[in-house]
């Protein structure tokens, strides 16, 4: 195994400057010191800037331009608080549970916005759904046909359902590709003749298109476009079987954003020079010119707007390597870890959001407070010189953050989350435990 | 990479039929058949037995017969249930957060009962546990020295503590060693001097001993007692330094369990053979002659204890492969899906709870409700023709199970959690949200 890279420290730099602002020695976070917040808050504490997640929607709903309606997938990060500012913004939501659902109609999106994927949809979620109502349920298995027709004759209702495809083959690039494999995720292509004919002779059940999900973490515009072309195509050929026209192709998330030094960043102009290839495609086909198309971004919109802040408790230098020890790590932010589907670990980009300024740069392991070696948030990250006291804060920490990590393990606190916009401060989970000012 | 290996169904079987009862079809469970506790508390749920938890202690404890005091590592399973059991039998307990304290005080563990490790503890932890009253805190940092000698002045109080020794080598062997090499954990031998002057100049801090943690997970008796022997004369070295004997030697954990078709299992014969050797070690020494020697394991104890009882809400064949669709999954058994620090992954041991007798096998991936590829349980487990409605058992699941897992990943229920001794059922969480019965 090669060494690892140090994490470039422009890279973290570059990326805190883009998405927030740096004042002195400070990163402000929606124009607050994250020193100040750290103050008053304590640490381990997750930030997330709501100036930045609306952004972050403006530009991609400015990319579509209308070629789609943005749905935001949150499981991304479900706090109610990251949802109402983005339905506000004009998204609807995708959700994959019954408690993703009850987040949702918290934070007050109704549920004709709503749309409901997932392998195991169990009978009593989806009765729950059902009865209180929701814009459209993905179909994934033969059994959830047979239980939401069930449902709908119980309740006498009349349900609005897509059905998931797992397309014969996938367009080409993205990490963790879904397409073309065998996967547990909807209906195989080649079965979809059986599928559609279940569907239009269960009495209560009303086919209004599909779902494709191809990818994740998509960097390459072109490869988001070949998938959405591919997309457009299999839900062609389902009209084709179904015999009447779409009324929504959901053409999944997939976005990405950038991690590590060295990724790209998707090119939404790229991007949108080709959507009217797209929007000829469906226009050429009479069943899926009417179609209302959906994308379901979630890390896309979330994840830049976080970072995920740890106090050091210690810092040693152990046989040539220097190691910061915090009262953060992978039981708050699994991802950053590397231990959340990572073949290869690579850093996260880590800033010291109290010491911005600061000019030497050291190597520096970064580990949290747990009793073992798979709690590293950092394998070599070129940090100031830090100590006891001093601050990290890890960005693209606002989706898979909090709710993607294992919390109860070994029983240390829950972070605190707040989320601010224009210097007002929401606080979503104010833990008592958290050790504000507490560290010496 | 080389294909994944089918999980040998005489293995699963086997450490079923070693821990628990079979009667016919059924895996009973303290007696009960974990179908009906299916019924009765839904899924997914984990169930621990009281009775296999006593026998591992019982034991063990037979093994060591005297040389070292058993403390239960909680982070393995810190639900109240099981550290009284522990505790009842005879066990300390070792801790690492200040939650683990509560955890361990709650279960009605007196405070000299307790040791207190990790190298992250901060100011509030440390002086809430000195208050509150600690058998021993394991010094991990110059921090720790400081913030306890000042705590020590403020309340007037005397703290035992023991220096958590990084080794210059280790021995050879187990998975995850730790020592000799650069490390967050403890103090590096090498500098043992200083930090022995610095303890005996603190007034308020009285030296008791030295604590090691060289494995974890170690299946060869062998590289056990070569690790305690290597502990065993570090704990010399450090008391030659100190100029007095030691009061403690904490030799840490590291016992492991078999986990995979093709693990061993560790030799208590064999390891109890070897300890009249180490008894001799320590009797040759005055400094070491009267210590306590300590082993603090976790998952030994609990480990084979659980079950993860999941439903398969649907099964589907794509491209060839047999999915089983649970209701449980990565978010509740993290290890189990190969994402808790396993380079390579391997299927857990998983039998079907309520088909303990069928004769037929078909292989089968099983997966959980979560969009993610990342949710799976297993890869090729050889199991019974299943289908939606059936269960499945994860075997090995009493340590490192819900509190080491992203319960709150797509925001699905919390698994009920119960523990069984002889038919009793002491319920240690209940999920209402549970699919008792709700599949169909």
């Amino acid at each position: 195994m090669p060494p690892p890279e140090p994490t470039s420290p422009a890279f973290a730099d570059d990326l805190a400057a883009n998405h927030f602002d740096i004042a002195g020695a400070d990163l402000l976070v929606g124009g607050i010191p994250v020193r100040e917040l750290a103050a008053r808050y304590g640490t381990p504490l997750f930030i997330y800037d709501g100036g930045v997640i609306r952004r972050s929607y403006r530009t991609l709903a400015e990319t579509l331009s209308g070629f789609a309606r943005i749905h935001y997938s949150i499981k991304a990060n479900p706090a109610a608080a990251v949802i109402r500012l983005l339905y506000e913004e004009g998204a609807g939501v995708e959700i994959a549970s019954l408690g993703e659902y009850r987040a949702a109609r918290a934070a007050g999106v109704k549920p004709g916005d709503i749309l409901f994927a997932g392998p195991a949809k169990g009978a009593r979620e989806l009765e729950t759904v059902v009865s209180g109502g929701i814009g459209e349920i993905h179909l994934e298995s033969f059994e959830e046909i047979a239980r939401l027709t069930a449902i709908a004759a119980r309740l006498n209702a009349t349900i609005p359902v897509s059905i998931r495809v797992n397309p014969v083959a996938s367009a080409q690039g993205g990490a963790m590709r879904m397409g073309g494999k065998p996967a547990p995720f909807g209906f195989d292509e080649e079965t979809i003749g059986e599928v559609i004919s279940k569907v239009q002779s269960a009495p209560g059940l009303d086919l209004r298109g599909v779902h494709l999900f191809a990818g994740t973490q998509i960097l390459d515009e072109a490869v988001l476009l070949a998938q959405w072309r591919h997309g457009i195509d299999v839900a062609g050929r389902v009209a084709a079987i179904a015999g009447h026209p779409l009324k929504t192709i959901d053409l999944g998330g997939g976005l990405g954003i950038p991690y590590f030094a060295g990724d790209g960043q998707l090119d939404l102009a790229k991007l949108s020079a080709g959507l009217p290839g797209l929007r000829q495609q469906l226009k050429s086909d009479p069943l899926l010119a009417d179609a209302r198309i959906v994308v379901e971004p979630g890390r896309f919109l979330a994840g830049p707007a976080g970072i995920y802040v740890a106090g050091i408790n210690a810092a040693k230098v152990s046989r040539g390597t220097r190691f910061l020890i915090t009262d953060g790590g992978m039981h708050h932010h699994l991802a950053a870890s590397g231990n959340l589907g990572q073949i290869i670990k690579r850093d996260y980009p880590i800033v010291a959001p109290a010491r911005m300024n600061a000019t030497g740069r050291f190597p520096a392991t970064i580990v949290g407070p747990l009793c073992t070696p798979l709690d590293t948030l950092a394998r070599k990250a070129e940090m100031p010189d830090l100590g006891a006291g001093d601050l990290i804060a890890v960005l693209q920490s606002g989706a898979y953050g909090r709710t993607a990590s294992p919390v109860g393990f070994l029983s240390h606190p829950l972070p605190t989350e707040i989320l601010i916009e224009s210097g007002k401060i929401e606080v979503i989970h104010l833990e008592q435990d958290s050790q504000a000012g507490a560290r010496h």
